[in-house]
């Protein structure tokens, strides 16, 4: 009999990652704020749950892969969240990019009902959720990551562990974006600089990804930002400048300044501020342009 | 018979180069400021050049590897120097990362006396050297390239070309130099981040080198920032300092600001104000674990 | 007979305020969480209260002039807090520095129960509010404004309104002290410079203070900052981190970059990660000179 | 009978501080490149000169107000330039915002023919100058300073002396004009930042320069960013950006990194880029405006 598991969110990346646990064989319940997302996957063979704790199956794992702590909260605490029936055995597997607040939050309220919290932020974009080519991040109780070890294998090529702490795979995922972004701002940079010296920004790009630059981060957003093409968004700018607010909440908090974190923030927000929320994060590059007279 | 090739600039990068030259069956001639340096070479089949022009052998290549502008500018300007000797059918091959700017008004010199000048600057450590593995980036008269080409291999495992524009080839090392070195600055502020919430640095670059950070830039930095492995330097703060001045002038003539170039610039002069000048260039990364109280 | 007013938060400032309203003949109840810092103003004729509630008196105008959101949240709303007896006819003065957000949030509850609120935040040192000197930014209903006139002319020279938004006087209030941080950063990288060039640091503030910035902001914090004199701390590095932290707030939800901000924050978490929470404001100034190697 | 001054460099500030030493009674000989900008001038007395020696008159002082370092140098170094005229006994008064270095440059080579130099920049606008309240800081030889003691009153209200050190008044001017750019900053992000919270920029103008910031500098820019004032120049952008870039080249040799001037160099440089160089320098709070999405 297949092992059953619940996933809530069903965004463009939970919709590939939940597609990927039906292809591997998982009785998968999925559950979406609008229902419409879910039609695919039903189609494809998933149970249909009209409530976050709807999607709490029979052996009590349930992921959720949310915008933000909000909408994470509100699957978690919201009327017939997660906290109404995950009880004693259950699981709660926490796949977004969240602050590690929330996260030590969440996990403790769990933990007063007996349940189980297991914090697996993820690396990758929607395409590579699709080819189960994702990098999974997993901090919490060791058993926990026993217990789920095949599923993440349904999306993820490879997880990297960080112990016990329920917050540090929060912080890691934190840090790998801010790192994405830093990447994204010196190409920006870099490109405006030699386009404005008569230079190829393509050639450049070509140059960097086949030689200091050859890694997944650089060869994905060098030629979209040499080419200045930032839609359709796999991944939002709004979504960027939330999780950079959460990489700085959490240099304050550490008391370790990131001043590139800073400039990334900057960029995002006054992107936002004029109107290009819905763009690829990527057009975080569009702020160098500008700045160099380029637009 | 071999062709000869005349060789100027034996630092780390130089004599690695020279000795790849020889190992080809190159006819190499020698020169560097301080001759000891040379020593080497010369128990290897080099001949010795006490001066620059000494080096300018029968077909009239000869290659130069300064550490800046000034240094070239001696060597090209200076008594004994190339421009005493260089003319009709020479070639100046330049390897030294300079300004666009000189290397213009160096091509102009020899171009008055019948030479001509080829832009290659090289991306690439001196392990990379030694074992034949630099990345060459040209720019300048075709025939120039044809020219040279069995000598780059020597050297070089590939080059990528940017057309006839003499200051072209440098402006993109520049640009390369600056993206390692905000790779660079990027990694310092997360691990110092990371380091403050209880996360293992080196965790944290081996998640990143073996996933989306998976290349020559990031296997070779991230580790040594990591561990604060900042000494010998293969290549110095100092060096490093050299060059994002230069990034910073040619963005200024640009017009197009690079907010992320100043912060890298202020950490190196900043550390090098405080008597760190001849640690690695990897060192800018102390700025930001000294600012997080990390020292 | 006496007006009575109750005052809440006997730091450096708030002692300092509630005296001038003694000596200006009102009928002044004091609190304060550690009592010792109550015994000069008792010794002075005022009244002791033992909790927030206590120091609501007759007319049931009751000032604050804490240290931040959360102090103030517990005299407002911890045990015996202002919340238990501020009612109908009951005015909340609101002197401290505090996010408008906040002030929004105790203004609403207040209204619950028929007491109102008004934010006061004032401009100025403890030695101004000695001498009555303070310059005043009030935002909030008209009448209550009226109503706390005398009130506030017993230690503040001059009166600035913003209108009737609860929240305005806390966004005017952090954007002046954004700008006396920026004026103290500008200071010190402008004697850290002039100093390396083997100029006087304390020459150049006599002629900035005598000329382009003959202003209080300058005469104060040049000679300070020229001098790096930073203790003891009227207003401490802390808290002038806390404040720049809300002003970040204020302009991350505005939308609005503040980059400059960004390098204030930064410069003061990093002077507090090591060990100088506790110095002045304007020990900010030390970071220019470490970074220019001045320590 | 009257002593005699040449002034070179007619621009808005040399104008009305020629008219000033006329008005004085000084026996004024006027230069300028584009000889119409003398003719107001030549109607109130003064002598023309068709070349910059032309106006080195018996007692052989001359001042000199150009643009920058490349305008003196023309007037020094060029045909009919200062050089070939000024010997024993002649003094330069060198007028403008240029590099120390130049300052250096010019003072050895008139030594070298027995002339003398003295650095005199000035603080103030135009319609100080016309007013005879400029500020005048000098550094150089004390005789040369007694020398020109009332010729300076005539345009200067007063004067701050930085000792012998030929570039420590130029240093000196590079700072203050550093701090008017960073108040204009600070002024520019206060303002974009509390209008987008609703709030109005000239009543935070008003607020801030009758308080803490009651002083020249912000009482000139302060109304002018709060009502995107910038034209017409008084002093432009375009010139601001050569000073910041003189203050970075001064920081840079100082190894004392200035964060600050790197944002203000950055914010100039992109206004001049994107067509704003002939605005007043007080544009460059367009890009905080631009940032919010206010424009």
């Amino acid at each position: 009999m297949a092992t059953a598991v619940g996933f809530a969110g069903l965004g463009n990346m939970g919709q590939a990652m939940a597609r990927r646990l039906l292809e591997a064989g998982f009785d998968v319940s999925v559950y979406n704020r609008t229902p419409e997302k879910a039609e695919p996957l039903l189609a494809a063979g998933a149970r249909s749950a009209a409530t976050p704790e709807g999607c709490v199956a029979g052996d009590g794992v349930v992921m959720t892969m949310l915008a933000d702590d909000r909408a994470l909260d509100n699957v978690v605490f919201g009327e017939h969240g997660l906290m109404d029936r995950l009880g004693p055995g259950g699981l709660h597997v926490s796949l977004s990019t969240i602050s590690p607040q929330s996260a030590r939050r969440i996990a403790i309220a769990h933990s007063e009902r007996g349940a189980g919290y297991l914090a697996v932020p993820v690396f990758g974009r929607p395409e590579a959720a699709a080819a189960g080519k994702l990098w999974a991040v997993t901090s919490g109780p060791a058993a926990a990551k026993e217990r789920v070890r095949a599923m993440l294998a349904a999306f993820a090529q490879g997880s990297f562990d960080f112990g016990d702490d329920i917050g540090a795979a929060n912080t890691v995922k934190l840090a790998g974006n801010f790192l994405i972004l830093s990447a994204m701002e010196a190409l920006a940079e870099a490109f405006a600089m030699v386009e404005k010296r008569g230079i190829s920004r393509s050639r450049l790009a070509e140059l960097l990804t086949t030689t200091l630059f050859d890694c997944p981060a650089y060869r994905t957003y060098a030629p979209m930002i040499a080419e200045h093409r930032h839609s359709p968004a796999a991944f939002s700018l709004s979504l960027g400048l939330k999780d950079i607010r959460l990489v700085l909440a959490a240099a304050d908090a550490a008391g370790a300044p990131m001043p590139l974190a800073n400039l990334l923030h900057d960029r995002l927000l006054s992107l936002q501020s004029r109107g290009h929320g819905e763009l690829d994060w990527s057009a975080l590059a569009l702020a160098a342009s500008r700045d160099a007279g380029l637009d």
